[in-house]
């Protein structure tokens, strides 16, 4: 019998088959291989791009290791004000905001989970001098930092980026966690999240990998097959208050996660987010709760699989495998 | 500029380009062509399918003209008992619910914009009938009719069908429409959706079609580019309250605005769906309120474009073409 299940964050149910799918059974779109020659985003042509934002760079001068730089065509811009207002019965506003490329590497043919352990440090890093730089601005509400693999998964670039939508409204599928959090944490006075990781931890069949600050878990209703979720032990609201020893072994769990990923399903399209708390700014009147009740993470969702209209007619999801069984290809995979 | 809006039913907010995409600018998978042979939906095989649930026959014993069987692979079940319980932290229960393919036409090559006005009524009866016979089931909560064309779209049969899956819960995305229509009504003591229709038929530019008991608009703050939705003009909560008068109508304006689709964009992967109230055994405690606040419409979402990390990640959408260029397009196509 096939089960239902809901998920404690977004208060969706999910139904999870009973014969779970190999990974062999999925059906992947054909690999979309990086084209070797320079491209713009390559070293040397720096020239032709909007000015970089933010950068980390090799010492003496020698170029960079990473950088932002705003995107070609933004979706968000970051001067004027947010000229809410209603338009008849509806409500619209400006696009305020920024929408950045995080350039990952300097290398044109690399992949997150080659691209060795320091070189993913200063790629967190990025991540979270970008979102504490961002955050200061009291019109923007939300920084959501992700990265799309793969065509079929929305990748638009071949050289390795990760991007950076900065936005006037808190989203909804995260203000949809933060609201359950916060109704978990006035019921239980726990979070959440610490309540999952040791739930995860004392069950340990959907965890992948523990290390001394991360668990990786493919979580209990997950959205899609081989959803991965890597959480922090110790609480935090922030992902921009992430400390150096932790930024190394993120790097780490996250690599070692990818690579997992990569040696079942050859190249498969995926996306990963950070989910942390709306900006400081606008919930200094609320910092003590929202402190308490939510906690940072990142979501890895392989796109293994196409939707349909239940999906979107319904917002239920089905999982050919479970992630019990997912968690357990990932486990043993070397 | 481009420009952010509020989606009032969801809470969501959604992005509009300023420059929107002409048709001819996205990019379609190539057209899945339905083989010409005959297929295990078309008459004659009925024997090795499962047994019919229901259909709308010839006179005269000449065979069917649209029928429902179940799925083959269900992934609801009708027997058993819903089997709530927790699982350490989380909650779980039993797939109690049904799955069935709505077959459409005995014709193995033909499309709904295609199958003649009479067929299409037929159709809808079908789906009237079909929710009008789950209702009855107290232990089920929902019906959703949903019809995914073309293989992007999540389609897997070349013979014309739409799919019902009935679950033992109301699923999200119904339930976030539910409960902000709820607030809506508490708030102005008018059903939002009747409010929608004022405000498109008073404004006009977002209107493809109006027919005597229906109008086709492109939403204000639509999911995805082009997206039609299709809603009656009389109040009502429930699709399967349909009149005569009306499911013609129906017929006729949906094959309309399907025929606008195609010859836009081709063979364009699609999925429609059906939203109506929550099963009525129930709601009989809180009929009152949700007759009034609850309307019935059909959603139709072309699948033009890919969705990428920050969809996932964040429930905010983009829209490269404006609800208004894309009503302006489908009103003008003959």
């Amino acid at each position: 019998m096939h089960e239902l299940r809901k998920d404690i964050l977004l208060g969706r149910w999910v139904e999870v088959l009973s014969e779970s799918l190999a990974p062999s059974d999925y059906k992947l779109p054909p690999e979309n291989t990086p084209e070797e020659e320079s491209c713009i985003l390559c070293p040397g042509r720096e020239h032709e791009l909007p000015p970089e934002i933010s950068s980390i760079r090799r010492p003496g001068g020698g170029g960079w290791w990473v950088r932002a730089i705003p995107s070609f065509k933004p979706m968000f811009q970051i001067e004027g004000d947010l000229g809410r207002r209603g338009v008849g019965i509806y409500d619209r506003m400006n696009n305020i905001g920024a929408n950045e490329i995080l350039i990952e590497s300097p290398e044109h043919v690399t992949r997150p989970e080659d691209m060795g352990l320091d070189q993913m440090v200063r790629v967190i890093k990025l991540y979270r001098d970008r979102i504490a730089d961002l955050e200061k601005d009291s019109r923007l509400r939300y920084v959501l930092i992700y990265k799309d693999s793969g065509k079929s998964a929305g990748g638009v670039w071949s050289h390795p980026v990760s991007l950076l939508m900065a936005t006037p409204v808190i989203p909804k599928t995260v203000k949809d966690e933060l609201d359950n959090a916060k109704q978990y944490f006035a019921y239980k006075e726990r979070c959440v999240f610490c309540d999952i990781i040791n739930e995860e931890l004392r069950v340990g069949d959907r965890v992948i990998l523990e290390s001394k600050h991360f668990v990786a878990f493919c979580p209990y209703a997950a959205q899609f097959p081989f959803e991965v979720w890597i959480i922090p032990k110790r609480h935090s609201c922030a992902f921009h208050e992430i400390v150096p020893d932790e930024v190394e072994d993120m790097g780490y769990i996250l690599m070692s996660v990818l690579k997992k990923l990569r040696k079942i399903f050859g190249n498969p399209p995926f996306n990963y987010f950070i989910h942390t708390a709306p900006n400081m700014v606008p919930r200094r009147n609320h910092w003590h709760t929202l402190g308490e009740d939510y906690h940072w993470h990142l979501e890895i969702m392989p796109r293994l699989i196409t939707t349909s209209g239940f999906e979107w007619g319904s917002g239920f999801y089905i999982l050919p495998t479970s992630p019990e069984d997912a968690a357990k290809y990932l486990r043993e995979v070397g």
